[in-house]
């Protein structure tokens, strides 16, 4: 009522997402897990800059401002930038699915 | 010599995103492995979308802003919010760092 469109449950993005939340536990238990395996070097670095650079650094604040940009980095792996040519991969792989449904 | 400070080899944050450029590799392989347990998961859900709502979706895309969003959501797992709360936390620390060199 709030918005013109009512929320879809039939909404693409909406449906993932629902899925993407149930999953995100888990996910987040994994992600926890790969971290663990950097900690004590994003610690080292941040006791370094803490010494260079003075006893009023946080290194708690800054090793998880370092792991938040590491995520955010990542997400290059999953690119939103290619809808034409995926667009393209999706119309032969429809083009694809029409044959066989020829055949 | 664009902005009025020239980035510093002493900024905190740079540092640790000198750090953070160096591992991301790794550790994009390390949240690939992580994606690839969930992989299935997310191309059947995908599947279905496109069955209930119709043959253009790409599901590729659907998949990986889902999966961006994963990302996203797992910052919280490093939450930025707490200045404050970390802040009286590491006066403490140094509080008894202090005490630690009287002893």
């Amino acid at each position: 009522r709030r918005s013109h469109m009512a929320v879809s449950y039939t909404d693409p993005q909406v449906s993932m997402d629902l899925l993407r939340a149930v999953l995100q536990p888990s996910f987040n238990d994994d992600i926890m897990a790969v971290f663990r395996k950097y900690q004590k070097l994003f610690e080292k670095a941040a006791e370094n800059v803490k010494e260079n650079v003075g006893d009023d650094i946080q290194t708690d604040l800054l090793i998880r401002e370092t792991c938040r940009n590491a995520l955010e980095h990542a997400k290059q792996l999953f690119p939103e930038g290619e809808a034409k040519r995926a667009g393209s991969e999706a119309a032969i792989k429809r083009s694809r699915a029409a044959d066989e449904d020829y055949s």
